[in-house]
């Protein structure tokens, strides 16, 4: 079982992390033109959206940062809960997002924040933990675990 | 362009629709035990869960049934929104759970559902609609105007 490295963590993202995210993010895709106020306010949105099962009540959305000693995010990544009818009223947890710094890949980064954002989704009560790769990817995925179960489609405008 | 059947017509989920909702989702998968309370719950939840972008307020969950002329629930799906960092904090919409009763497939009303949750997203911001399906529907939904774009991976306990 993989640790982090010393003086490593990982932890909820936190508004002060917009630089080192937006930063992290660029090596998935296109981040654009993300000002401070726009990120903050995102992440009050994610901040103050809670779902309520029973006496529970816990985040829908959970965006998370690795960040090294010097306090550097290395790696992001988010799993948020949906509440379905099916399967008994089930949740499901959808993984998004996941970038490791591109100094930083395969180091381990990846594989234990996807066992953290997975680990945390069933532990809220997700029925399965469910998210979309491109085909290069597959084999990472299934080194943390996860199968291939369906094809992933989009349509843009 | 297919219209729906003289009578039909597509309106948000209610909470009335219990019965027609729960039956017309076993064509998909297991629902389980689902009880009239916790479906109003679900619907009240789906419901009170809004997002704001500037001075718009948005439901988060826009769950859909088609019904026939005599009332009866005969498809139901639902696209939820996820608001995002990458693409200038754009908005993603994410279609699940779609289901025609076995009586009605074949006649359009799968296209019809989707290609009403895909302008509904869209509408409201999303700069792409996802979803994830069987290999089978990929003929479906390249139908309704979708592309293969990735693969869907999971993890059960
Ligand atoms: C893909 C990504 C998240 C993987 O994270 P990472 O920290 O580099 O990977 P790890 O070091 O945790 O890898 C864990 C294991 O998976 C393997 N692995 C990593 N990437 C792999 C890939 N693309 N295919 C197959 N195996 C892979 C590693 O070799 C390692 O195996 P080992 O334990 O036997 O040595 C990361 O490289 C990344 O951010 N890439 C760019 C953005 C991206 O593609 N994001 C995902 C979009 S779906
Ligand atoms: C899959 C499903 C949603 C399709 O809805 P439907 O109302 O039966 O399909 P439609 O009549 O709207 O079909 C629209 C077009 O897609 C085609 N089509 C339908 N199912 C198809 C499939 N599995 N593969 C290829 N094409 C298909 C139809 O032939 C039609 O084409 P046409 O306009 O050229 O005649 C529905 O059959 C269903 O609920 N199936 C069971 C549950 C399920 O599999 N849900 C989806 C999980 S991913």
């Amino acid at each position: 079982m993989p640790a982090l490295p010393p003086g490593y963590s990982i932890r909820r993202l936190e508004a002060k992390d917009y630089e080192g995210v937006v930063e992290t993010l660029k090596v998935l895709t296109v981040v654009g033109d993300v000002t401070k106020s726009q990120f903050e306010e995102l992440v009050k949105y994610w901040n103050d959206t809670t779902l309520h099962i029973g006496v529970h009540s816990l985040p829908v959305y959970n965006p998370h940062v690795v960040v090294d000693e010097t306090g550097r995010v290395v790696a992001t990544g988010t799993v948020f809960i949906e509440r379905k009818i099916i399967r008994g009223c089930g949740l499901v947890g959808h993984v998004e997002d996941i970038a490791v710094a591109e100094d930083q890949q395969g180091t381990q980064l990846g594989l234990l924040l996807i066992q953290h954002l997975t680990k945390l989704a069933h532990d809220r009560g997700c029925y399965k933990v469910i998210l979309d790769c491109d085909q290069k990817n597959v084999g990472f995925y299934e080194k943390c675990g996860y199968r291939r179960c369906g094809v992933e489609m989009d349509h843009r405008l």
